[in-house]
């Protein structure tokens, strides 16, 4: 019983994943498309969220850990995703508030395969690649400034994804913090991407030269205001992942011409969404996914600068993280050893 | 972001870890009955349990997959396993049907403290320690013989662990199919611990020879017949861990003393208890919880030879996952270097 029979996984650091992500962001970007319409299309199988620890059953650091898992119907792998999260007197010891792991295992066996030690950056990757898909496929021609609602770190990396996806170098940045936005503003400039980055603490500033605009906070309440979009804006909105979050006035809804879901059932039950089927800005049957959006191109912007005004709402589903932790593992596996 | 806050989590492979299982099976008992008792007392939390695969969304390999987590009030850990199982065309590879993983986390930080590669030794481990409880608090003063039946892995496990708890030697061995029954006695024999072993096909002849039986099969009907049990026996069922599974003639619930669930919730859904409240041979309120039966010890049959029958129905809890996990992990770190 010694386990011989067993090959050890791979087990791979977050340097060692660092030097796949540098030149991969596409691969992520369509991997994950990939994978929001096989789920559109119901073809995966993504299993209840586990939730341990919050309020009812605390922790003892106060934090607590999702656990995401799910694959693509005959595919080769299946991904099981553990997040701990919210363990706020990390800080004071140096160590992430947020970590987390990924690990890949075979469909047909059953084997562990890798277990990626990504401390949670592909699920910012993953959650920021979303916001790139939907830039591609709904952004604006010609994006005038992007706005950046926002100064965490899922924000950084929504700015970081765009670049592949977009020309447009000028950001205006929106942030209640004038320390938090100068940090960013000064993160960002110093990427050597070419970001030109405004500040400003006065939203209808952004939404007025913005027509891609990224909402990506902790907000309760609405922040962005319909007065204020412009026509052929697009609204891409990660920060609405739970109950009682709100980025939008859900008066958008009304001026909309396109609202997507990440998941239908996700959005319509929390996020800005459900905060427009309460106002009755928007019925659900007008609400469509993004699977479906993807597989769709005759919807799509791109190539045009028309006038409609788009959003995205997006909570997060597994499906992001089975496909990035896929295509993470055999990018590493396909690296020569030398490499890592 | 390069991590460098994060401090790596140990790996342990099997070898690792059965290098301190070989000295720790009355450890092991002794942190798996805390955990029921924490469990029966409610100072614990186990997550739902997730299963991947099955026949309605199936894995490439027919397999299953099965996630348990949780933890014990204000302790300093939170464990997750994760069970890939039932992968039939593993046996043609050479590799194990069933496997797996554990991971310990800290309950303070979030952080990943370590992995458990144990292909699913654990699992075997804390199955069979509940059994090994079960004798010590239930079994009579003197074993006669102890009846296995069954010829699987857990069977075997179940007869290595009770070597701990009674002085008893004596096997009596039940099996369908003449070929395990004989791999089985030899295996047990070789492992110098003086077991000896009979073999039978006749299930009467096991029951009045034996007062102290485990039943380890997948049956899906009644093995044990009512008026073959002795006075003064014990039984303990770990095979009816699923719908439709058993192992036990219900009548057996009228003649028995005492009758204990690992989890009552769970057992009186699935298992021999349920079985045994269909056929109202028990109520539900006659059912006592394993962990409540550990804690008082008046009930206890240890020193004593009384003519009770007594009976545990166990399918598993994941409160006995966190237990062996977290001891293990204690252990291994705090070997010595060299030892590893």
């Amino acid at each position: 019983m010694d386990g011989s029979g067993c090959p050890p996984p791979k087990v791979f650091t977050l340097k060692d994943i660092n030097k796949v992500l540098e030149t991969s962001a596409l691969q992520i970007i369509d991997s994950i498309a990939e994978g929001f319409v096989a789920y559109s299309k119901g073809e995966c199988v993504v299993a209840p969220v586990i939730h341990l620890g919050g309020d009812e059953q605390p922790l003892k650091g106060g934090g607590d850990c999702c656990i995401k898992c799910g694959f693509l119907n005959d595919d080769d792998f299946f991904v099981v995703k553990i997040a701990p999260g919210s363990f706020a007197g990390n800080a004071q010891l140096g160590i992430p508030t947020n970590t987390g792991l990924m690990l890949v295992f075979s469909s047909r066996t059953g084997m562990l395969e890798c277990i990626l030690l990504d401390e949670g950056i592909l699920t910012e990757l993953r959650t920021a690649a979303c916001g790139a898909i939907a830039a591609r496929l709904l952004g604006p021609k010609t994006v005038r400034k992007i706005g950046i609602v926002g100064t965490g770190i899922q924000a950084r990396y929504q700015v970081d994804m765009l670049q592949h996806v977009t020309p447009c170098r000028e950001v205006v940045l929106w942030g209640r913090n004038q320390q938090h936005i100068e940090a960013m503003k000064s993160d960002l400039e110093a990427k050597g991407v070419g970001w030109k980055v405004t500040t400003t603490k006065d939203m209808k500033e952004l939404a007025s030269s913005c027509n891609l605009i990224v909402t990506v906070t902790t907000a309760r309440e609405a922040l962005l205001k319909s007065e204020d979009i412009q026509p052929g804006t697009h609204i891409t909105c990660v920060g609405a992942d739970g109950n009682g979050k709100q980025e939008l006035d859900p008066t958008i809804f009304s001026l909309a011409d396109l609202v997507v879901a990440d998941s239908k059932k996700q959005c319509t039950s929390f996020g800005e969404i459900s905060h427009g089927i309460h106002a009755k800005t928007i019925s659900e049957n007008k609400v469509m996914e993004f699977g479906e959006l993807i597989a769709s191109p005759t919807l799509h912007r791109k190539g045009m600068d028309d006038d409609r005004i788009t959003v995205l709402d997006s909570a997060g589903v597994a499906v992001q993280d089975v496909q990035i932790a896929k295509m993470v593992f055999q990018s590493l596996t396909s690296l020569p050893r030398s490499k890592l």
